[in-house]
């Protein structure tokens, strides 16, 4: 029987993405069908004159929904939705549909990614309008919080920097000086979104790249978070414990965990963590790069922590380590949902130079938010997927 | 049962569209094995060094064969060949492969699109190495020879450019002065292949923009041969008949045609047809968009060249007619086998400006190449496709 | 004596572009004063924030004026206005200026380039709101009309693809067939201006190739204009007369010229002659690339049309005509006042094709406004350019 | 009187972009002249075919000199050389004509880049072929070694990411902890020539993003020795000392100050600085951006660093320091000599990030050469400079 999916805020970059990985799906495991699509803005457009990639669809089958209102849903009927709104009212909306009891929704909005209420205030600068829900949430890096995301109804998938971040950094944490790390990131102009902004004018892009947000980009709270986490579940697992999922028994992001990790004591100064992250923007549609420079521990090398990688991502289908002395390439994972790693080791001694890449579309938003959602339905992480990058 | 492929010539461009194709393929209806990837230049190379973006497929299943010489191959146990060798040395290695009866071979190289072995010498340059074969050769024009192909033996495939002007004018050869076609085309870099020459590099390319191939691209062949074709068809059928298949019984550039067609008497014009053609280099990846300037013949419109597009594409699952008044582009369609037509009126009245864009690594080579395999096979031609554009 | 100048939209890419000829001027042969630069939405902005490539002469040299309101320039001090403003409210603005008697003004809107005013409302909608002042600009295309420029207190500086084809055709007028005129034009996306219009987005424009104004491009207008009046001027010339420049006594586009070839008797057919002007957005920031499909008079050739260009261009600084066999290509021309030409036989007999080259805010906007300021102060058309472009 | 010049290696990049500068300085002061472009493998190429941005020269002025081998200049006739040819081949190059004494000597390859000869073996993987030569030679980072420059006869102009790297360091070195430092920089792709590689392929450059050089990029190692040198000098100067230029009387990277600096005695460690550089390649035409993570020293801040770059930038025409909060882009010095500088306070407390950018081709290659040129001429820096640059 179909899995009935609802896509909200359906016209933008992620939505639209989104909308391929499940036509993508329908096409390889039949399992799915795309029950409503959303965009307030566009009520009045249809789906082929927003999304002419689609056109096709439309004439032949009849099966793509129009552009409705979120509140002209049939929510009763819908199993997952993937919210795809624009941050704050993703809270409004989400309050709304709570009251469906089957439905599980995947957040792709910053909504709920921060576990703290004042984090959530001082980096989005308002209260959070959900405090409840945010208890509810997990928070959707899929690799590493498998079961939480299994057992939760709400899941904030990561923003597209700090999949990318985390991915390459958490399996490190406790083999790194955490008070030395360096995170240059370097993004395509979809991770903006579709935002009609001055600054993501072709002619303002093409031909230039820069630096931005350099009073603190969002993302990095999300990477804060993740880090000192995977110190303390470290510091609670006694030092080379803890195995492949952060989560044991109670899960770690989720509703549960808040009190456990406030508990951590011998921590103290996790609270403190602060990380260098600064984002660029490049001239490409799509894919994340970043380069961390970090510090080992006494003790610790490259290959030891190529073991941790192998450790943390054992059996998992969208990670890939380069041992060959390649490098992580954007271009290489366009249009999947993939991560590619790699270490090497730093011209200074006792450092590491770290690459991750992804691309934001996917494993840095709709790829990750499908992962999800088949962790949520129990299936295996990359059913219906068919990762195969579009090169050139 | 699988079908065995083997794609000669694997490291280029369209070779590797093919392996992603066919993987998709793969996920879908697991009705392919992929037994041999030749590249003679990179035996040596690992497939992973060389597309990277196949790399996590070699950890995890094992089943991406390595590069190998074309007389490596075990020949006998192939069902379907991919050449997509270059000019001149594929005639030498499918004389070879002949032998083998089970192997049908969709060859992506030019060397048997032209029917007359005079024009393939005057266009090539040097006499045709196997004029028996081209006699064997059926034009893989899909939409337009659907019965040829499905009885070849030897398919050849069109070039890219071919494609896209000739889906967009041989349903409209009857309804147009085929003595005024002026044909302005466009195409992205990935059009000259992964061919290692200084006007190819980044910043040649890029932020430029000129036509090229002033004395002649040798893709005007194939479209003269064509709507040549396209005349003679209509006036054996006569004025209005004719019908979605150009082929009626004896295929038209098949094996049995070329004395049919040099036969049909009250044609004499049609050898001189001339058409300007005049190719584009524009810095993107992929993409082919062809605008074409023509004069249409007393009584014509663009409603009944309209409904010429619906009768010949009816059933088509590949070619999209735009009849909300936008225009084709390549964006929307990039990594399908889709084409997008449109027709406008001029602003001079009786004629009439024609758009077709098409991925020229898709339609224009790869999704076309396994469009052919399907129908050499008797399945439906859109069969184990998703053909789901990755935009942005 | 310093030349004191005023650019009326200096925020945009044509204002910005000509700030940076004028700079360049001053290095060069330092007769120009820039004395105002208004900018009505960026008011409060300083120039470094809006065009950071100018940013080093604030600190330096002190001597770029801050944006203003057009309102609250001393507009008696100075002597040449540049009018980059959106069409429409150029007409107020430069009504309100005409009380100046010693100003003169190149106006790089549309709104004074169309002779007739029902013309003008019938491209523009609505009705001409200056007719008088319509009656005293000159048409700024400078190579063609510049004796009339030099006596013009108000030039209209061409639209860039009526510049980048007119360069093009107007020598050929009377040597091709102007009924069976095809020209596809290409362009960069500063073409559009510095519009905030979702299209123009980096991700829309990135790797996407489509035609656009299918109902009509404003600028088709001004080439119908151009060749009926270089139709007429032949006419009355007698054939093969007529010399360089266009405007003989009378200056033809210039105040008084508007009865004269209303009266040009015999050439009836000319106001319905139409040429088909298929625009293209191609994913580049400058340049503009326009092929033309003619069909020759009897006993016109290759040869006589490249005589027509050499008469026509005899002693013009800016004009190149490749006549070894190479293409105009828009990067070599990137930041220059630049058109190059070339001249090819077409595979039909009796056909040609041309094409011309140039950098859309250079020739197609600022360039070409310095060079018609250069005629209407007498100086050499060239006087204060240093024409090297910026390859790669 | 003019300078006569001559370009071995003219139809590189950089060689070309020497050409534009050295035209637009005849514009603007008219005191060069080029008097001989060598291009080894072009002898029989000309010069519009390889460079065809200055094709108008050859036609109009007929002062752009054919390519030559460079053993057929008259070099008693040419007062500078600016070698842009291939490392390795300089060495033997400049044996040549260090017989003519008069001829003075720019070189932009890395032959004399580097102070040690054991330091170039390892980096470059030969003996140095011209050590004799090699200790005539200055640094030529021009806003640091402006008197040595000045003495030189021959000048070794800094590598693209030295420049911008050390431009951005030197003036800290005092203030941080240089044990700490983490460059990550990204280029635009003409930083690599015009080589002929796969991996400079349009496609294959389009659209993606890596690091490159993972073992060790040559740069490196003119970063370090500068570092070491700026730390040395400020040792001998006494901290806080020091000055504008860091050679005093003698000249620190010039003939006679390998001793001197060899005996530094207290600063034994300097020779163990390694700094962590990353380079990336971003598909774009030109430019460099540089972000560094640095520790500072205890007492320092983000304003005593800024004071630092006033300092040492104090009445340097090409440094612009952006103190309103805006961050360095690299197209708003597109094809100019500026490097602009920023420095924000990071997350870390303690912890600077700053960011330096440069045109490749400019600030790192022929611009900083012609600034060079100007400095052993005992001209200001910025004579014959028109820097503006090209937006968008």
């Amino acid at each position: 029987m179909s899995v009935r999916v609802a896509i909200l805020g359906a016209s933008g970059y992620s939505g639209a993405e989104l909308l391929r990985y499940l036509y993508l799906r329908k096409s390889i495991t039949d399992d799915v069908e795309i029950a409503a699509l959303t965009a307030s803005s566009r009520v009045d457009s249809s789906v082929a004159s927003v999304l002419p990639q689609f056109r096709h669809l439309l004439s032949s089958s009849g099966d793509v929904p129009k552009f409705c209102r979120w509140q002209d849903v049939d929510w009763g009927s819908i199993d997952i939705a993937f919210c795809a709104l624009p941050h704050g009212t993703t809270q409004e909306v989400i309050t709304e549909l709570w009251d469906y009891p089957s439905l599980r929704i995947v957040d792709l909005s910053a909504d709920f990614r921060l576990r703290s209420l004042a984090e959530y205030e001082r980096w989005y600068g308002k209260a959070h309008g959900a405090p409840r829900l945010q208890d509810e949430a997990t928070y959707g890096l899929s690799e590493h919080f498998r079961d939480s995301i299994g057992n939760s109804r709400l899941v904030a998938n990561p923003g597209c920097y700090a999949a990318a971040v985390q991915l390459a950094l958490l399996p490190l944490a406790g083999l790194i000086d955490c008070s030395s790390i360096s995170i240059d990131a370097k993004s395509g102009v979809t991770g903006a979104g579709r935002s009609l902004r001055d600054e993501f004018l072709y002619c303002e892009v093409n031909e230039d790249l820069r630096a931005y947000a350099l009073s603190g980009h969002r993302h990095v709270a999300e990477i804060e978070q993740g880090l000192e986490l995977a110190l303390a579940m470290r510091e609670t697992a006694g030092e080379g414990g803890g195995g492949r999922e952060m989560a044991s028994e109670k899960s770690p992001l989720g509703s549960t965990s808040g009190s456990t990790l406030g508990s951590t004591s011998g921590s103290s100064s996790l609270s403190d963590l602060r990380v260098s992250f600064i984002p660029h923007l490049v001239p490409m549609d799509r894919g994340i790069l970043t380069t961390s420079y970090l510090r080992l521990r006494a003790g610790e090398s490259v290959s030891s922590c190529l073991s941790a990688y192998e450790r943390a991502y054992d059996g998992s289908a969208f990670i890939e380590i380069c041992r060959d002395g390649s490098v992580p390439s954007v271009k290489s994972l366009r249009g999947t949902n993939r991560c590619s790693l790699a270490i090497f080791a730093d011209r200074r001694p006792g450092w590491i130079v770290v690459f991750s890449a992804i691309d934001n579309l996917g494993k840095g938003a709709a790829g990750m938010a499908m992962q999800n959602m088949n962790l949520m339905l129990g299936l295996a992480e990359d059913y219906g997927f068919a990762d195969y990058a579009l090169v050139p």
